[in-house]
């Protein structure tokens, strides 16, 4: 077997291992993810833009769409969904006229913020199955090789907005009885 | 902060890493896998269901289920369109009349064996994304944490069939001029 055969093989492994990996792992993601919000009436995109919305702190559409990893037109129109039900409100900002901005109305940072406070890793599968790995290393896997691949496909301001989520979670919520609570009514204003 | 409010936070911000990385990667790949069978007039599923019936040489529809991660019915659904298509065909196996098993006709496994000698690396965003990685440590990332998440959640079943898919690209194929090509006209039969 010569270099360049070895390496074509190992390619379309690889792309094979990923693939099936990612699919399996998302598509259980997916699952629990539709569970926890059902009681909202939200699909995952709408609720994923409540979330980009409220860590940001208002975001462009194109933001929604970078960071939710959807069509700007699919981040547009969920977006214009969660407006007529009152949870968003547009607008353009003072240095930035060309760029349309959403942020979150009162009803829609309450909604986004009961949703957190229900929030249970019992009902996680992804959560369930890591759980062997924080008992036996002491704390959850890090999933570096994961960002990384993503890293190198959505840039490293993908990566700053990812890692920002956590430093929110960290400051905006407590847990008071075994559920979330947020601390102040609204993150960084 | 005391222990459970820490061991709460900590898990939903392993449940948001987990979730974020997974829907980007799965998003990516996805775009990927399209337009690879895009030619060919397939979607993801139905190309899920000629790999996996290839892979296992016939498979039964719950395999088609597990393996593809797709409910039963979408499982059922696609397989009768690829049997429209003349690409598969349903049968019973001598020692289980019970189950409907599916397999590759000609057909079926010709396109399959042309979609593979297809693949390109370069049309993968996750292989362009993990080169550095190849680079750096002179192979692939193993993804062992995310493949352990996978197996606490779907079993060792479904491992024993993922793992058992690379043995046989290893067996069944070769490169020649740049391109994969099978070694023979089926595997294991």
């Amino acid at each position: 077997m010569n270099e360049k055969e070895c390496s074509m093989k190992e390619a379309l492994m690889f792309t094979q291992r990923v693939g099936q990996l990612s699919k399996a792992l998302w598509k259980s993601i997916e699952k629990d993810w539709q569970n926890w919000i059902k009681p909202y009436d939200l699909n995952i995109n709408e609720h994923h833009i409540l979330w980009i919305a409220y860590q940001l702190n208002g975001a462009s559409i194109s933001d929604v769409a970078n960071f939710g990893v959807m069509h700007v037109s699919t981040a547009f129109n969920f977006s214009k969904k969660l407006e007529e039900r009152g949870l968003l409100q547009f607008s353009k900002k003072e240095n930035d006229k060309r760029n349309t901005y959403v942020c979150l109305t009162e009803k829609g940072e309450q909604m986004f913020l009961s949703i957190m406070e229900e929030y249970n890793p019992e009902n996680s599968s992804a959560y369930s199955a890591a759980l062997p790995i924080k008992n036996l290393y002491g704390k959850f896997p890090e999933l570096l090789e994961m960002m990384t691949i993503v890293k190198n496909i959505y840039g490293e301001n993908f990566m700053e907005i990812f890692e920002k989520s956590f430093s929110n979670i960290e400051d905006t919520f407590v847990e008071q009885n075994g559920q979330l609570k947020h601390k102040e009514p609204a993150p960084m204003k």
